[in-house]
Formats: C-alpha cells, sequence, structure tokens
C-alpha cells in the first residue's frame, strides 16, 4: 500500500514536490488544488491521473489522501496546516514553516496529540554539503565550534508580503541549527527597506549564543546585489571550513587551520599560534535534495521515528525569523530569543 | 630645497615610509628613531646616509626635519604627535590617527592654530581601484547610493593592543568615507573575542545614516578566517560595483543593474523592475598608492592645500572606531556618532 | 498542420530531442524507435501518445511522419539518413553528421536532389554565447582575427567505438566554422591512447588557414583531466575576447587589448604597441539552445531556406575530424584539408 | 673567505641576481658590468661598494671574481660564457643557457676539462611549487605520468631577437625535465608570426616519449593573450595534479582520479573505471626562490656537486628549443630528438 499524499500549491515550487512524491517507490500524489486554474490546467495536462481541485478543502478532507503537503505562501501555513492535522492528515509544509512561534507551537501541541507528523521543508538539510557539514561538525573534525558566517546575496525578485528575512533567511537559520550544536539567546538585525516600505531588501543578522559557548554566527543577505554568492564559513578551534555552494565541484574545502592557545607564557609573549597545513576537498554525494528528503519523510512515517526537520526544527527557525524582524524594526536592538 | 623628513618608527611599515618619501624628487628623508636597536640597524644599512637616533625626540626637535612622520603603535600617535605639531613640523601619523576623538581635536586644534599640515596615512585612498570607485561615484554613474558593503577576513596575527576593529576597520572606514557622501548617524557592532579577553578577533559593524538618506553600510572583518577575502560591493539605485582587491587584473566590476520603482501601478502590482543588462571592468591605474600619497603630501605642503586625508578624515575615522568599540561591548548596542 | 517528427535513438540524447520537437507550437512528434526494449517503455510512459517501434524502419517509412531525426552512435547515421532521405523524409542527424565526408556528400547528393532539407545537431550554434561571439565577430568588433583556441577538457566516459576526437571535437569545430571566416587548408593532430588502443583519449589539433589569412587554430581536448575546463580564446587584431561556458554569469569578457602595428620606425625600433584599455561583460541571452534549434528547423523547413547548421556544414566538420584522425595516427604530420 | 661574484649584465633581470647572491651569508658581489651607462649608474647608487664597468672583460678578467653570472641577451651568452670559463670562473648564466646546443656542449665540455661548475637560471625549480610537484611525481604519488599539458599565455612584449617559444618555453621546458622521468624522441611544434616576420607570438610544442613510455606533452604559449593564465596539468594513473601559479594561496591541487583499466571482462565490456575521491591542497612552502637557487648554487661550488640546474639541463632545455624552433618552420613537421 503507497502513502497517499495531496498537494496544496502548484505554483513555483509545488510541481518540484509533486514530482519528487510521486517518484518515490511508495509515495503516490492523489490529489492537487491550487485556487489559480491556470496552475491547476498545467498540473492536469502533465498528470492526467492525479485529481486536481481549486478548494483546498477537498484535498484535506479526501479520505484517498494520507498526508498534506502545503505549498502556499506562509501566510496560508498555519490555516491549511492546522485544518489538514484535524483531518487526520500527517503534513509536510513549506519554509517557513508559520508566520509566528504561537502558529507553531498550536501545530506541534496538536500533531502531538493527533499522533501525528509534522515536515518541514528545509530542503537544504538533504544536499551533500550540508550533510558533509554536518558529519565533520558531529565527528568534531573542526574542533570546538567559534563562528558560522554565511553570506546569501543576488539580484532577488521583490516579494510582497514577506522581506527578504523571510525569504532567504529560513535557509541559512535552518542548515545553522542543523549543523550547529550551541545554545543561542539573542538576535540583532539590522537592515533597510530601499525600495518598499518594512519591506526589507538587505539585512545582517547575528546570532548570540550563551557566553560560554564562545559562539556568534552571522548572516548577510540581500536582494540587491549585482552578483550571486552563496557562501559559508565555519571556525573551529581545530580546523575551519568554507562551503560554496555555486561552483560546480570542490564545494567544500577543509583547511588545516586553527588556533592554538599557548598561555604558560605569560600575557606579553604572543598567545596565538597558527597552524596553515594541508586543505582538503572532501567527495561530496550528488543526490537529489528533495528526493531524499521525501525519502525520509517515508522512513519516518513508516517507522515512527521524528524527521531532523520535524515541527520543533521548523518552530526554531521560524523564531530566529520573528526575532531577527523584531530587531530589525528597533535598529539592531538585542532581542532575547 | 627639499622638504625634510623625520620618520618615527622602524618597524614592519616604517622602511615603506621611508623608502617612498626618499624616492620624492622634492623630498628626502634626514632622520629615523626607533627604540629598537634592530630596526636602527637595519635603516643604517639600507640608508647610510640618514642619521639614526633611539629618542624620537632627537628626530622631533631637529632642525634638520620640516615633517615629522609618526609610524608607531597607535597609543604613541598622539604624544609624538603633539610634540611634533609643538616643535612647528608638519605631522604624517600613521592610520588610525589617534587613540581617541578628543586627541584627534586637540591635534586637529594645534595644527590649524600653528598653521601646520597634518596627513593621515589612509593608504588605500591612493590605489587606482579607490580612486576609480570616487570617481564613478562622485559623476553619479551609480546613481543615489544605497548600500556599502564591505568584508576584510584572513588569517591574521593577533595584536595585543589592539582589537580586530582598530587593526582592519580603519582602511574599510576611511575608503567609505572617501568615496560616500551620507550624513551618518549610528553605529551597531557585534562580535567575539575567542582567544584574548577583550581583543575581539571577529567583528560585524553596521553603519546607519540619517533617514532621508536610506543608506546602510556593514563590515564584516575576521582575524580568524581560513581563506582571505577583501571585497566591497556598493549598491546604487542605478549600478552597482564590487571590487575584489585580490584578483590581479579586472579588480572592479560595475553592473547595470539597478532598481527601478514605478509607483503607478498601485501597491498591489509589481513595484520594482530590474535591468540586468552589460557589465563592464574599467581599466585601473598601476600605482605604487604609498607614492602617490607622499606626492599629494608635497604638493599641499607647497600649494596649502589640505589633504584629502587629513586631520579631520582621520578623525572621522577614528570616531567610527571609538563607537564601534563602544557598541561592541555593549552587546551590538546603538551608538550615537 | 503540425510538421511531424520520427525520432530515431532514445538513449542518452533522444529524449532531450523529443521533448524539443514536441514542444515547438507546430511540430509533434509522432514515432519513436529504439533497439532497446527498456528505452521504448521509458517512452512509452513519458508519451503515451507517441507511437514506439522497435525497428527504425517503421519509423522512417510512416506515412505520418515528415521530419527523421537520427539521434544514434555515429556509425549508423548514413545508413538510417540515406534511408529516411529515399522515404522523402527530411533529416535531423546527430552531430558527428556521418563517419567520412564520402558518406556526407552522398547524403548531401541526395537531400538536394529530392529537395530536403537536412539540419545537423551542432546545438551549441543555438547557445546565447555562440551567437554573440558571432554577432561581435561578424560586426567587426575584434578585427582581424588572428588565432582561435579552444579547450575542452575533463573526466568523461570512454567511449568504446570513437576516440576524443570524434567525441568532443565537433563542439568546437563546429563553433569555430560558425564564427570564422577563413579558409583552412590544413591539420595537424597529436594525441595518445593510454588506456584503450586507437581509442585516443588526449589530443592536441592544430589548424591551419591560407597564408595570407595569418590564422591559426588549435583544439585542447582530453577525457583524462582531473578538472573541466571550457574556453575558447579568439584574439583578433582591435580586441579579443575569452569564452568560460561554466561560469554561471559573465561567460563572454571582451578585451580592448590589441595590437597596433606600427612599421614607420624601422626594424630596430619596438614595433608593437599594445592597448590595453577597459573590458566588458555582454549580456548573454538565457535560451535554451535546442529549443532555439528547433525552431530554426522549422523556420527553415517553411521558409525553404538552408539551416545554418545544414549538410555543408555538418561535412566540413567531418571533414576536420577525418584529417585529424589521419594525421593522429601519423604523429602529427600534416593533412591538407 | 666569501665566494667573490662578478655580474655581466644589469638590465631587468640582473639586479635581482645581485642583490640575491649579495645577500646570501658567504656570497659576496665584487663587479657589475653593463654597455647601458644608465644601468651602471643604477648599479652604482644601489651599490656604492661594488665596482662597476663598461667593459664585461674587466668582470671576467678581474682576480677578485671567483663567479661570472651572465645576465644578458641569449646571443652572448656563449661567448662571454666560455671567455669566463677560459678564464678560470664558474659560471651562473640566464636561461636559456645557449643559442645552439653545439654551444652548450662546447661550454660543457670546457668546464668539465676546467672543474668548475656551471648553473644555469631555471629559477622555477626553486618554487615550492615546483619542489612539492617533484616531491609528490618523485615518490610516486601520480602513478605512472601519462601527460603533462602546460599553459602559459599572456599579453607579453615582443622580443625582437627571439620568438615566444625562446622566451616563454625555457619555463616550461625546464620545469618539466625537472619534475618528469620520460625519454624523449621527438617534437612537434606549431605557431605563427602575426606582427614580426618570424618572430612567432603563439606556438603550440607537442613532445613525444618513446612509444614504451606512453606519455605525452604539450605547451600552449602565448604573447597575444588578452588574460594570463600559468596553469600546468599533470596526469597520472593513480593521481591528477593542476598547479595554477596565478592564485596567491592553494597553488596546486592534487585529484585521487585515475584510471583504474579492468580488462579481465573482455573487449566489450567498459574497461575504465574512474575513481573520483577526495581532492587535497598540500602546502607549499613561501620561500624566494632565486635565495633559494643561490644557495643551493653556494652549495654545489663548496660541496663540490652538480647543481639540479647544471649545464647539461641547460644543455635539454635549449635542445628542445632548438627542435621546436626547426618543427615550427615546417608547419608542425616531426623533429627527432
Amino acid at each position: 500500500m503507497k502513502i497517499k499524499v495531496g498537494v496544496i500549491g502548484y505554483g513555483y515550487w509545488g510541481p518540484n514536490i509533486v514530482r519528487n512524491f510521486h517518484t518515490q517507490p511508495e509515495m503516490i500524489v492523489k490529489a492537487i488544488a491550487d485556487i489559480d486554474q491556470g496552475a491547476l490546467k498545467r498540473a492536469g495536462q502533465q498528470y492526467p491521473d492525479i485529481k486536481n481541485f481549486k478548494d483546498p478543502k477537498a484535498v484535506i478532507e479526501s479520505p484517498d489522501v494520507d498526508v498534506v503537503a502545503v505549498v502556499t505562501p506562509v501566510s496560508t501555513h498555519y490555516d491549511l496546516a492546522k485544518k489538514a492535522l484535524e483531518a487526520g492528515k500527517h503534513i509536510f509544509v513549506e519554509k517557513p514553516f508559520t508566520a509566528t512561534t504561537a502558529q507553531a507551537d498550536e501545530l506541534i501541541e496538536l500533531a502531538e496529540k493527533k499522533k501525528l507528523q509534522i515536515m518541514v521543508d528545509h530542503t537544504f538539510l538533504f544536499t551533500g554539503a550540508v550533510r558533509k557539514m554536518k558529519e565533520l561538525i558531529a565527528k568534531k573534525e573542526l574542533g570546538e565550534i567559534l563562528y558560522f558566517d554565511s553570506t546569501r546575496i543576488n539580484l532577488g525578485l521583490f516579494q510582497h508580503d514577506v522581506n527578504v528575512i523571510w525569504d532567504l533567511a529560513p535557509h541559512d537559520f535552518s542548515i545553522m541549527d542543523y549543523v550547529i550544536d550551541k545554545k543561542l539567546k539573542g538576535v540583532s538585525a539590522h537592515g533597510m527597506a530601499h525600495v518598499q516600505k518594512k519591506i526589507e531588501n538587505v539585512a545582517y543578522i547575528t546570532l548570540y549564543a550563551e557566553e560560554k559557548e564562545k559562539f556568534i554566527a552571522h548572516f548577510n543577505i540581500n536582494w540587491l546585489s549585482p552578483v550571486k554568492v552563496r557562501t559559508m564559513l565555519i571556525g573551529g578551534d581545530k580546523k575551519m571550513l568554507i562551503w560554496d555552494d555555486l561552483v560546480a565541484d570542490e564545494k567544500i574545502k577543509v583547511y588545516d587551520r586553527g588556533v592554538d592557545i599557548d598561555s604558560k607564557e605569560g600575557v606579553h609573549k604572543l598567545l596565538v599560534a597558527y597552524r596553515s597545513g594541508d586543505a582538503y576537498i572532501p567527495k561530496i554525494e550528488h543526490t537529489e535534495a528533495l528526493n531524499l528528503e521525501m525519502r525520509h519523510f517515508f522512513e519516518c512515517l513508516t517507522g515512527n521515528k521524528k524527521p531532523i526537520n520535524d515541527g520543533l526544527a521548523g518552530r526554531r527557525v521560524v523564531k530566529l525569523l520573528e526575532c531577527s524582524e523584531k530587531s530589525i524594526r528597533n535598529q539592531g536592538k538585542y532581542i532575547e530569543i
């Protein structure tokens, strides 16, 4: 018996979701909903066998659906996801999970009560590069992590409903949340809305961890950059790495450059020595992230285990987005998480 | 009659200062001072004709010196520069100008009173790349400037007396101060001292301008990066540019990518259209910046005009450093300039 | 009435050909043939409405087919294409056109006699980059072309039937043939078969033009390179350009660097001056090359004009391949074209 | 007692030779000769203690000179070097060693007879990158070497006396000669003189080894390239490396990409499998090559051992240049070495 999926939203990203669910050996898409007639028509032509509806309710309430995928604008996530859970369906929700932490809490509680699963579409976690970073950090190859520095800038489309933080930062927040294990305690965000009021198009976000963690994270996101940049620097006290997502090969480089602190010599002598040795370029698996994500969902649904990108992971990202927005509207005021 | 220069400090940077002053056709170095015997010996071997002294006073008070160049750690700038001005000498001071704004004010006032010149060694202003950026922005080729985004990171030597802000940001602050004409009003800085207490080795600084300016600047500086990066992005509403100081050629690229705001259509329609046209790589002059800087100093001394990097320019940079440090010690608190 | 296409060969490249013909508004794929049962099954699943056959004859002889696309190994091109022409069908043939020049001649003559069209799948001619190069050279922006220097290397799959020349050089030969207008007269090729006898995996090919052309072309192709490189340098006496096909943006850069020859001064004076001015990055259209190629084919079929990649273009490429192979087997002996 | 050096030629490269000999602890430059008065004047100002002469004979015959460094155009090497050897001096000769192999033979024989040393200035052999390549290849880390592919192109100054082969190829020939241990047997060279008759400005050179070596080398050199490229690819059957001399760090990358040949399966099955694993970036020592070369010369002179860049090494490079030129004048005719 295949797991039956209903997908709400067949705009830019929806077709990828449908295709990847549909090509899983043990899953099948049974219904698609979209309020746009053109989108429905495209779905019908591509998948004559899948029923399509204008009203999302038809998908949510269909007895022929086990999982509802919500691939709509963030403002509608809570409402659709809640109804799906109430109808006894597992949910797969586009990132960011919800528009507020309160909404996320409610959905998580509801799923808990109903023994249903939530997966938030943090696709990047399933790329070869992020999996490799997770592996390197988990086995302490970088040592203690000192900083996480991310840049995601390009000439982007302006969104009317959300600013650059809600558009781009979910990627980077979800990656950091996955690979780094630090207790965060505060956010400060700066930025500017050059074009549309309250729709910031450039933002700089700093995350503080608890003091003993000695960790800082920074995110540079920009819709108005003439060039496209997608890099992360992760500095550890043993090694450091850089991820450049835009090169075809050699996406990750690991540098044997750490800091040796030698305090025996007293304050007036140079306390820090650098190791600067060989670097290496680990082999990254070429897998389609979305496909891997759905396989993971299938395994969680059938094995009754939690996805790495479950509701709680989604909520942590929403919390960071929420705090960042609060800070950016207050000239970078420090906001406790 | 050549202008006679005395140089205090013959450590890492001093030899460059001596060589460049000495090779100006109308200038000549007459005296060098350094408290380190080894440095003095090197100076003596290289320049048998230039007198050298252990005591800076010997240089400052020498009747055979018109200009005193102070190429020592920042903590000593004020004292040496003040004595030189009191002795009636023009001064050339290594960046950052002084350790506090108050010191800068005092030196500027003293020079004013004594009709003496101050040049602060903001060498980068004399590179072909910065001169080209200044030219492009001054003639409005980029349109209104929306943001300035600078990254200067590498595996750097730790300094014991100053943090990464005082070490690296003077370069970027002085460049921004020179090429961008915006009224700044506040600073917020984040960072962390991973290795030595209060010696931050990573910092993220945001500058706010007056609201009507619609301008934001950001600086990413880091002594603990495995890779070296030196880039600036300057976004205008007409064009944007990127400067990469680490490539041999093609350091600056100008993109015909701006934002056209079309508000006629009402708020619900897409207001922004991107132009995405040709880019070009302007030719950059290959000149030695330091040599050009000294020629400029000579012209100012003889033509009685102010250097572009005069005491006031030096003071503006010190003010930004001071505010940044205050903010970084207060978890990014907004500090008014 | 739509133009009806039959496609022979549904292996690696065939599906792209089917998809692009099928999505042309005025064309439709009616039949697919492949000797491999698995390929036919995939075709059937993807296109339930298109008939599929094991025997290519069924496609060639179908009254429901106007154009036969031959997307099979080169050794079979001649035979299939000939039968298709004899059956009164226009042909679209994968590159390289044929295995010998004699075969190409025969097909061209046959098509001529039957008033049928031949298009050879030189896809690269329809990329934005090649079209831009053609445009720049045609309007003499580079001046007289002095050299053409191409590198196409990577870690490639070994083919059992053809060497690296027949595999990779058709791309580069067809591009050069299209953008450069020089009378070629000889070929010299060097290389080595490290792995399989007579299957050269690295080759260096030089093309000579008639002496008065003062033109030389060179091709570096390699299946055993650890890194992937795809660049062309085209040097003119006015300007020069470089094409890097592996970067996402900024594929072509045009340099205002030419040679000014000033012979007035006599042999003992420096005769050459370099201009070294601005460079620029022209905007390249992002279009799917294959789609554009098929549109061009449609226009030729209906407008009764010759494709830029007609049988003669295909034959010129085959001639160069043939001569190159002859030369490489004779230690680089000069072979007249 | 320091070894006393006399330097003939103080043009572009001479000052580097003087400086590096002069700063060796156990060597000292005693005399400089140049026919150009301006060069002599610069030498005198920089080194008041070193005698300078218009006539090279004064250096060659000076009893105060043990080693004569010949840093003049290649056409004069033989004559000056021969006189120096006859006068009982060791010689250090700029590359290329001589204008013909016959001249090289004569000098080698003369030095042998007189028990004098010859060093040819193949500076590149002493760079960290070439030393690292030598080390990796010597310890068989790359396995059997299959090919050597070098590109050295830029917008270069035209020389009036020599073509691009004699100007640029000595670098690459000397590097290949040092790191690769293959018996070469033939040369084929193609090129063109676009600007000055017989002064080729672009050349493509292929070297053949004895057949059992299964090795091929190729050199792309060009004075008329709009961009500067300095790369070498070395392919082995175990690993491959790329050297990019223009990047500041990470000059060499080693790829675990070789070819496994599995012939058990018969000719119709795929015979080749690629390993495509991690790559690494070995640490390269930052040393001044010229300084290291002179230290090596000192050690050879005092330890009575042959330099790695002795007369024979110089002769092998000249032989390749000679054969290349012969071939290029005959449209790439294969010339036996």
